[in-house]
C-alpha cells in the first residue's frame, strides 16, 4: 500500500492504524438511506465522507468490496420505541401507491442526486427486503444462542441476557442502568420482557403491507437487523470498516454489534467510522425537525433560506472543508466561501496546466504532495488537505508570475498532484466543462470576436472595440487584456 | 380514457380492443435485463417499445403500474437445455468478483442506457434474486396443485401432466410433439421425467456461489419462475398487459403460462405483446451471436462497424420509425436517414414556435392530430404516427413561406400536437439544447455576431461581412439570411 491510513475507531475512541483483515482488501459497510422521502443536504454528508474514503483506499491500491444497502422495509416511524407505522408503508398509504413504487421513486432521486455530486456508486447495493431469508437465518442463529425469545409471533433481542455476558452500549458509551432509564415503556408493549429489548422479527398487524412469511408469524424484519444480515453475506462474518452518520451510534449500531457477539461469539466490525452532522442555526438538519433543505432544492436555489441554487461541487466542496468528525453548520455565506474557493483551485489547474518549465526549480513539489497525503493519511482530514492544496495554488501563481521556478520533473509531478488529489481522491470535477458540450464551439466563437476586437483596436476603432468588450461583458464573459492579446472566463 | 388503443395480442395472434381489468388503471409488466454484460442495440428495443406503451397509456389517462424486473440469478448459460453455469455466476468467476458486484455493474450501466434514450424508469424494477420467499411459495402452489415433482431437492414443471388439461405451446403455437421432437436428451439429466420439463427450483452444486436455503435444497429458483411470482406480487393473480422481446415466446412465456395455470387455475395476462428483433445483415443480433454492437459504442461512434457516434435520440428514433412487430435491420445508412429526419422535426418544432397567426386557417390540424393519435391507437403503429407527423412538418414550413395559413386556435393546438406527440409520447427530446448548459450564452454570443455583420453589411463593407460568415461556417454553424434578418443553426 502507498500510505499508512490511521482512522479514528468510535468503538476505542481513538486513532488506530489501518490494517485490512486480507492484506490488500478492505471490506466497507456503510448504512445507506431510507427511501420514503427526498434526498436532503444532511444526507449528502455520509455519502460523500465514504465516498472519499473509497477512493482513497482505491488510490491506495485495496481491492475495495464497498457494500451500502437501501432500507426499504422494517425502519418504523418511532424509532426508539419501535411503534408506529413502517415509513415506507405509510408514505405509500399517503400517496396511495404500492410500497415498491414508493421505494423506486426515491432509489432514483438518491441515484440521480448522487451521481451530481460525483459519489461512486457502491460495488453492491442491496436491499433489506431483498434479503428477508439471510434475516430469518440471522434470527435463527440468535435464538438457537439463547439470546432471543419469541412471543406472540414476535421475536426480541433479550438485551438484559446478553448484558450478563457482553457490554450492551460498548460503542455509544453508556451502560445498561442509562439504557433502562432513558427508556420509555408504552402502552401494548407488554410482550418485551423489558423496554429496551429490541425487535429481530415483528407480527405484521393486519393493515401491514410489507409482510413475509416465516416459521414465528407473517411479518416483516426489525430494522437493526438488515445490516447484519447483509454485512455477513457480502463481507463474511468479520469485515474491515463499518461506516454510517453519528446519529446511528445507538441504538442501531449498539444493537448491530449486539446481534453479531450473540449470533456468531465475536463482533463483526474492526473499525467503526461515524461522521457528525450538518446543522442549521446550530440545531441538527433531519427530516423529522422539518429543518431540511433538499439537495435538488439546493441545486435549482428553489427554497426560501437559500440565496441562490448552490452546484453539486460547491456542496461536494463545502463538505470536505470539514473534518468528518466535526459539526458542519449550513450558510449561504460558507456555500459562497466554497464556491470561490472551488474555482480558487479550478484556476489554478489551469494556470499549472500552461506553466513554463525552467531549468531549475525553487519549490518543493514532494514536500507539498507529502503534506497533502499526510493529512488523509490522518483520519482523512480533508480541509487539511485541501490547505496544503491551496499552498500548492500560490505556489502555481508565484510560477506563473515568475516570482519561482520549476523545473519539468517537478512539473509533471504537480500536474499529477493536483489531477490524481483533485479529480479523484476528492471526487471533483469542473462543472462547466464537463457539463457542456459545446464549450469548444463557444470558445471558437468568442476568441473569433476577441480578435475582432484586435483588430478593430489596431485600426483605432475604440467604438467598435468597446462594444464587444461591453457585450461580452454582459453575456457574462470577463475579458483580460495581455501580452499575447486576451484571456477570458465565465464570470462566477 | 381518450383513445381507444387497439392491441395484437400474441395469444390469440389478432388485434383486440385493449380494456383494462379495473377502469382507469393498467397493469404492465416488461421482461427486464440479465445483467452481466453490457446493454447492447437488441437490447434497446424492447425497452424503447414498452417505454412507448408506458407513455402511451399515461398520456390516454391510466393510471399505470408499470413493473419491469432485473434478471439477478438463474439464467443458466444453455437456457434450453438448462445446464451450465449460471450466467452472472460464470462472469464473477472469469471477473473475479462477487456475483452481486457483477450484477451491480451491469445495472449502472444498463441504468444510464435507459437514461440517454429517455426511457422512463419502471415503477418497480424488483430483482429475482430479492423475491426468493415469493419463488418458493409459488414452487409450493404448483406442487400441491400436482404439476410439479421433486427429484433430489430439485423441483421440476410436469410439462406432460399439465398438457393433458391444458395447452402446453398454446402461445408460440407449438403442440407438445413438437416441443418433444425439438428438445434434446442430454446426459445428466437423468432426473427429469421428460427432457422438457423445466426447472423450478434447482439444488445448487458445491461450486454454485449463488444459492438459498428451501425445503427442497440448498438452491436456487428457476429462470421463468421470477416473472410470474413477482408479477403476482406487485400486480396480482391477473393483470392487463405482459411485453417481452419475441425471442422470449418460447419457452420463457409459454412456461410463465403454465405456472400461473397449474398455481391459480388461470392465467395471469390479459394481452401479451412481443416486440421483433434487430437484425445485422440479416441475423438477429444478440450476445451469444456475437454480433452485437454496445449502447456505449453506438454512442461514442468506438466500433468497427460505425461510420460515427449516433447520439442517443438518433438511436431512439431510429427504431420508432418502424413498427414494434417488425424487424429493424441496422445499417449506417438507415441511422443517417434517421438523424436527418429528426433533425427536420425539431427544425420545424423551431419554426412552429415563430409562426405568425393570420385571421382565418387554411389547414387541418385537427384532421392531423386525430390520424397521429389514430396511428398509435392502431396496436402502436408508430412509423404511420410519424408520418403524419412529417405532413405537420410540411404544413408548418407552407405556412412558414406564406403558401398556407394558420388562425390562433389552429396555431395553439398544432404546438400541443408537437409538444405532447414528440416530446411526452414518443419521448424524443432535442439534444444539443437540453444537453448544454451554455447554449443560451453561445447564442447570446453568435447572434451578437451576426447582428455586427448586418451592420457590416449596412455599411457595405462587405470583408467583414464574409470573414464572420466564414469563420462560423469554418466552426460549424450555418446561417441562413432571412426577411426579419438571419437564423442560424448548427450543422448536422
Amino acid at each position: 500500500m502507498k500510505n499508512q491510513l490511521v482512522i479514528y475507531n468510535t468503538l476505542s475512541r481513538k486513532k488506530e492504524l489501518f490494517i485490512p483483515l486480507v492484506e490488500g482488501k478492505a471490506g466497507l459497510y456503510v448504512c445507506g438511506p431510507t427511501v420514503y422521502s427526498d434526498t436532503h443536504l444532511g444526507h449528502a454528508r455520509p455519502f460523500i465522507t465514504f465516498d472519499l474514503l473509497f477512493r482513497y483506499l482505491l488510490y491506495s491500491g485495496y481491492q475495495v468490496r464497498y457494500v451500502r444497502n437501501i432500507t426499504d422495509v422494517g425502519h418504523l416511524e418511532n424509532e426508539a420505541e419501535e411503534s408506529g407505522e413502517d415509513k415506507i408503508s405509510k408514505k405509500a398509504r399517503v400517496e396511495q401507491i404500492e410500497p415498491m413504487e414508493v421505494v423506486q421513486k426515491y432509489v432514483n432521486t438518491f441515484r440521480r442526486n448522487m451521481t451530481q455530486l460525483n459519489v461512486l456508486p457502491p460495488g453492491i447495493e442491496p436491499t433489506a427486503s431483498g434479503h428477508i431469508i439471510e434475516q430469518q437465518q440471522y434470527i435463527d442463529s440468535i435464538l438457537q444462542k439463547g439470546f432471543a425469545y419469541e412471543v406472540n409471533g414476535s421475536v426480541y433481542f433479550d438485551v438484559e441476557k446478553y448484558n450478563k455476558l457482553h457490554h450492551y452500549g460498548k460503542l455509544s458509551g453508556r451502560n445498561l442502568e442509562d439504557v433502562r432509564s432513558n427508556t420509555r415503556k408504552l402502552e401494548g408493549q407488554d410482550e418485551k420482557k423489558n423496554p429496551f429489548d429490541f425487535a429481530l422479527w415483528k407480527k405484521a398487524s393486519p393493515e401491514h403491507i410489507m409482510r413475509w412469511p416465516s416459521k414465528w408469524s407473517e411479518g416483516f424484519p426489525g430494522w437493526h437487523l438488515e445490516c447484519s444480515a447483509m454485512s455477513k453475506k457480502y463481507l463474511g462474518e468479520v469485515f474491515d470498516i463499518h461506516g454510517g452518520g453519528m446519529d446511528l451510534v445507538f441504538p442501531h449500531h449498539e444493537c448491530e454489534i449486539a446481534q453479531s457477539t450473540a449470533s456468531q461469539g465475536k463482533e463483526a466490525v474492526r473499525y467503526w467510522m461515524h461522521n457528525n452532522m450538518i446543522t442549521i442555526n446550530g440545531q441538527k438538519m433531519a427530516r423529522s425537525l422539518g429543518n431540511f433543505i433538499t439537495l435538488d432544492q439546493l441545486f435549482s436555489g428553489n427554497h426560501e433560506m437559500l440565496d441562490k441554487a448552490w452546484s453539486p461541487m460547491t456542496i461536494r466542496f463545502f463538505i470536505l472543508q470539514a473534518h468528518y468528525r466535526s459539526t458542519i453548520d449550513f450558510s449561504n455565506e460558507a456555500l459562497q466561501a466554497s464556491e470561490k474557493g472551488l474555482e480558487r483551485l479550478m484556476a489554478a489547474i489551469d494556470t499549472l496546466e500552461k506553466l513554463p518549465a525552467s531549468g531549475n526549480s525553487t519549490v518543493d513539489v514532494k514536500g507539498l504532495k507529502e503534506k497533502c497525503f499526510a493529512a488523509l493519511d490522518d483520519d482523512l482530514n480533508s480541509p487539511v488537505a485541501i490547505a496544503h492544496l491551496f499552498d500548492g495554488v500560490r505556489m502555481i501563481n508565484s510560477i506563473a508570475h515568475g516570482q519561482e521556478q520549476i523545473d519539468s520533473a517537478g512539473l509533471d509531478e504537480l500536474k499529477s498532484l493536483f489531477k490524481v488529489f483533485v479529480f479523484d481522491v476528492l471526487g471533483l470535477f469542473r462543472e462547466t466543462q464537463e457539463s457542456t458540450e459545446n464549450d469548444g464551439l463557444l470558445k471558437g466563437v468568442v476568441d473569433f470576436l476577441l480578435n475582432l476586437r484586435i483588430e478593430a483596436k489596431t485600426r483605432k476603432d475604440w467604438a467598435t472595440a468597446d462594444k464587444i468588450r461591453n457585450e461580452l461583458n454582459s453575456l457574462g464573459i470577463e475579458i483580460k487584456d495581455t501580452k499575447e492579446g486576451f484571456e477570458w472566463s465565465l464570470k462566477g
